[in-house]
């Protein structure tokens, strides 16, 4: 299981807002949540699954600004894939919660 | 106010675990927290606040690994700079939402 | 035809240089240079062509330090893809260089 | 001395063409080139140089296509930084053709 972060932004489109094109990605997400787990944040949507699956479904998101007559689109990727041990979106926020824990000043203190 | 997203990625550390860079990104800023909003995600962490302070915190994330003695690190910075209307996290969450909403089946069969 | 640009990033090697990854990915860049074109530059490596090709190839790319031994790999990629008109890497600067030139105070002057 | 790269998209400015904000970076890069080293790509821009300056020039690249008149502004930075050897553009470009040659079958085969 790799993870990803996604983000597209269509270019020339005349509207400083990004929303509807968001939603969209959202849609075509839900459409594929038996294959891959998915989270939105502000700044970019993450997705979870098997890599080949991943990059079919950022091909998908890629293309819904064209059907939405965008005429260019500017898409960031970020994949983050560990190999050597299972991972997950829960997994990663649970490993620094822990270390957060693990060496606070409270626990130093006693 | 800007948002921007930030992974900062030691190389060369010998451990495919970063949690605990995640974790020492997270006390610098929680230092940091009068001047600028945070939100860790499982792929990155998003600032919210003064284009200059963002710039400020995001050097000192970067500097982090190096004082842990990291001798390369990598740090990818997005930032999302809206100046035609206030923008925030929530409001950008708020957003989409608002537009799913809109054009949700359900509504449109109403 | 679309661009993308590529930087792959081993994770927890224990070793602070990249080239030899690197150099492996140029390798493996050779033998698809019929489907898609490349430059390498000093921060990530440049291809052009069809999208599903790119896809396939930064797939390729991404696999290739898990192949020299890496447990942990981070894949930064941006899409650029526009298509209201023919665009191409070459196309992409010689449009940069002529608006420098239209522009130039020596224009402005004479 | 660090290595970024930058690509700096304005959005809702109701034209595909990027070319003419990229000239006005180049412009503004011509007026650092005292403190930093830079070379574009068909992809973003590579900046060379001391960090606080690489982060000063970022901020002004970034602030250029509102000057503008753009309303919101998408702003991508990689940072390459490298502090256990001395580094620099030309630098990693050599190391990836001195492995290139070092390995490769004519090598071999003698």
């Amino acid at each position: 299981m790799a993870i990803a972060e996604v983000t597209v932004i269509p270019i020339g489109t005349g509207d400083t807002s990004l929303s509807g094109y968001v939603a969209e990605m959202q849609r075509i997400l839900e459409q594929r949540s038996g294959a891959i787990r998915y989270q939105l944040t502000p700044m970019s949507t993450i997705l979870e699954g098997d890599l080949a699956e991943l990059l079919e479904t950022i091909r998908q998101l890629h293309e819904s600004p064209f059907a939405a007559g965008a005429g260019r689109v500017s898409t960031s990727i970020k994949i983050d894939d560990r190999r050597d041990r299972p991972s997950s979106m829960e997994q990663k926020m649970r490993s620094v919660a822990e270390k957060l824990q693990q060496s606070s000043p409270d626990d130093s203190r006693s």
